[in-house]
């Protein structure tokens, strides 16, 4: 039974659009916090230092489904899990609902780099530590490589 | 053989983020840009009075994969078609470019709906006159309906 | 002695940009966060309904000044009182601190207007029962009328 | 008689909040994107490399006035010039309008910066090639010393 990240997020008057409703692209900002939010419950952070390397997790892709509005003042439920822990990437899943009613889910897939200034950022392995961390929010654990 | 919208996208600093490139989330904005500059580019906008009635498309759904990291002010070629024109709604796809160099691919679906002050939008089959001048945009005309 | 309300903010990776520091623009939802706070923890809201009208408070003004960078993931005090309290508008300031280090302080007035679709907001006077809520904020009572 | 940098700039949909207006604090976005556009037109950019340093810009304050309320799609004509020409910084001036109707009046003050990697950025003179090519956006030159 996979570990589930849970919070609460404000919708903020900034986040709203002129259609009167949470603006979609707000959800990518609440899923990385949630993500942030997650790593840190684990004593990690989405930037750290490592052995002198810089360690983020560029994405690779992120999407969200939009099943009902969310409005200004609206105090929404978030829920992560990880999708998938692969060699080199995680993927999380996210819920974001009013009370019982869901109003988005929301998938993003992370890659563990090496960050350079001026360069592109260099996949890496996920370090040991780092997934033994990770492991008890995997929805089903997965044993295959990552192609 | 379709049309495509056609536009270019400075990478603005606050658009960027502490490692160093632009953040995730910025492209879902450019995405919303391009469709609004597509709607603009045939004489619709994304808020519309129709009768009486104030039409506009929320978002049931918005992806986004990345394949290189763009930089701060990098010129983004943007590209935008219809990859599914259905009764009530529309995909669009994205593709941004760094000269030949893909930085990222999207998809996002605007449902047509007509906006309720405080209350839910209500979808509705897109308006005829509206129908016609997205179809060149579509990538493969698809005739079935939508489910 | 003026009431303050505080509250905490973490500076997310987004509000972050490449040159590694929190995003200037990024203070201004700060501000916005904390009166919004402010408002909600005296019962009110930002856009309040009131005998049949929409009240709101757009801003005629907002100015921050920086002293130190904040980081990704920097966890900031905020502190925030009324500096004036005005027959149609309400003057807010606002302290960033990291520890005991102040990052910026900043200050933004709001004015009291009903919100009509597609028009200029109109401003009215502050009515008396948000009057009363707000002046235990204020930082030196002010019998001046407002010009 | 000082030079102007001019531009346009549209409102974007996410740029709006749920008061049908353009969000007050998207104005320093827009700011921030002439202020670059300026350095571009002069051949320099907000992040430099120079004798092997990376030099930037970052604000020490910034502030704007609200006149008139901006809606979506408005394009508003953008006007920059520089208000001081400091030995370490250079305070820009900004006028946002819509036709004839000012709607917005934003000042910037930006100092001249060595950016080290996770430590405070730290203020040099600017340097006399870069001040030259700011020089005629001076609105009335200023020989006083920056204390």
């Amino acid at each position: 039974m996979a570990r589930t990240y849970s919070d609460k997020r404000r919708v903020e008057f900034r986040e709203t659009d002129a259609a009167g409703i949470c603006h979609f692209s707000s959800f990518f900002g609440y899923m990385e916090e949630a993500e942030h939010a997650l790593l840190r419950d684990i004593g990690l952070s989405v930037v750290m230092q490592d052995e002198g390397r810089t360690i983020s997790w560029p994405r690779v892709n992120a999407s969200c489904e939009y099943t009902s509005a969310a409005l200004f003042e609206d105090v929404l439920g978030v829920e992560v899990s990880i999708s998938r822990l692969g060699k080199k990437s995680v993927s999380y899943q996210f819920k974001f609902a009013k009370g019982e009613t869901v109003v988005a889910t929301g998938m993003m897939t992370s890659v563990c780099c090496i960050m350079h200034t001026g360069a592109a950022p260099e996949a890496i392995q996920i370090p040991h530590s780092i997934g033994k961390l990770l492991e008890p929010y995997v929805e089903v654990p997965d044993e295959e490589d990552e192609e």
